[in-house]
């Protein structure tokens, strides 16, 4: 969608069900793109030309381990990128991003929120004039990240979502770093009304998430190795 | 996403590659439904609850070859939602719509333009106010619906889509009705610039559209049966 002042599109990667999305200011053209996916770099650099962006910024919500990350790739398309993690996330980006730090994209400002649970270099992304925030794996629709490997933690995980998401206004709008079932967003409003596990009390919360017994990911030890360094492969 | 006016989904149904949307007037929590698909009208269902809206209308673009639409599951959740299809169709709906008729979903108002090519009674969805399109399969993200089958025809199409759609302004969204590569939406002045079919000469345009030599759609058979007694099964 396009308004007087965002320029902003989602975009879906099939194989790992992975959203990527460009955030773009109108006025001066600056653009970030969040957590792009390798195999989909030049459909996303083909759209970033041709909504005549510049790319300014690669943010990562985390360090993924079902995908390899496309800041690399993109880097060498668009020199002035420059990637971006949470500094407590252990891994390499060209910028690492304290709890509540900012960054610019043109006229637009985004605040980068340590969310670790899922894994422990988690961040969400905060678009306040738009009322959006990017949540990576630590809240997806009615769900959230799993917390069994990657440090993953679930009681830092239920305290980061409450205490950094859900405690934005409620018409803000969430949008999710996977979703299995064709949905696409989400909004404070909601989740804080249906999630069915983060709506759990807390010592329940930890013994449903310490109990999904879930298949180890399918690309992890690939991904892992690769998005440590950036995406450099 | 959620503004003071609007409340929109954008949903996906992955086995048809299909684009399901939901608009809702914020003021009146009235809703409408575009292109629903049998198969998740559940998860629709429940979505449109959650969300706290009253399902007046489900829209369809046109009588759908690859699925079964989800209008007639949906009406037996919701009694007092009616459908819609062009009066064109030639095939059974609660309403049939005019060209340029015009709906009402709580204080938001929607108009229906014809723009056969597709098929013979497909229809866009204007949102004036907001400035969205829906086009169903008349537009797609740098593409367009096939024009070999279901009267379809390629000269009528491109008519429809520079008269009734690309003549929008150029900040609209366009929304279409599928995408296989992980687009969700586009605008006008993309789509004008941009799209290898339609910025053909009229002519090129027929001779690519008439040489596609697509497979016949897996699910015609039975979604036709279906779609032309509004997904009655
Ligand atoms: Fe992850
Ligand atoms: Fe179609």
């Amino acid at each position: 969608m396009i308004t007087s002042t965002l320029i902003f599109r989602q975009l879906f990667e099939a194989r790992s069900s992975t959203y990527t999305y460009i955030i773009g200011c109108a006025a001066t053209r600056k653009a970030a793109i969040i957590d792009p996916v390798l195999e989909t770099v030049e459909r996303d650099a083909k759209l970033i030309s041709q909504l005549d962006l510049d790319l300014q910024l690669g943010l990562n919500t985390h360090v993924h381990a079902d995908h390899v990350t496309g800041t690399a790739a993109l880097a060498k398309i668009f020199p002035s990128m420059r990637s971006c993690l949470s500094d407590e996330s252990g891994a390499k980006a060209d910028r690492l991003l304290a709890h509540r730090e900012k960054v610019k994209v043109g006229r637009l400002e985004m605040q980068c929120r340590h969310t670790p649970g899922h894994t422990n270099g988690c961040s969400s992304y905060v678009l306040d004039s738009e009322g959006l925030v990017f949540t990576g794996d630590a809240l997806l629709f009615r769900g959230c990240g799993r917390t069994d490997f990657q440090q993953g933690d679930a009681s830092r995980l239920y305290d980061s979502v409450w205490n950094e998401i859900l405690s934005l206004p409620d018409n803000f709008s969430i949008f999710p770093g996977h979703d299995y079932n064709g949905h696409m967003s989400s909004s404070v409003r909601e989740e804080k009304k249906f999630n069915p596990r983060l709506t759990l009390e807390k010592k329940k919360f930890i013994e449903l998430m310490n109990n999904l017994k879930l298949d180890y990911p399918k690309q992890i030890d690939r991904a892992l190795l690769a998005n440590m360094k950036n995406g450099e492969m």
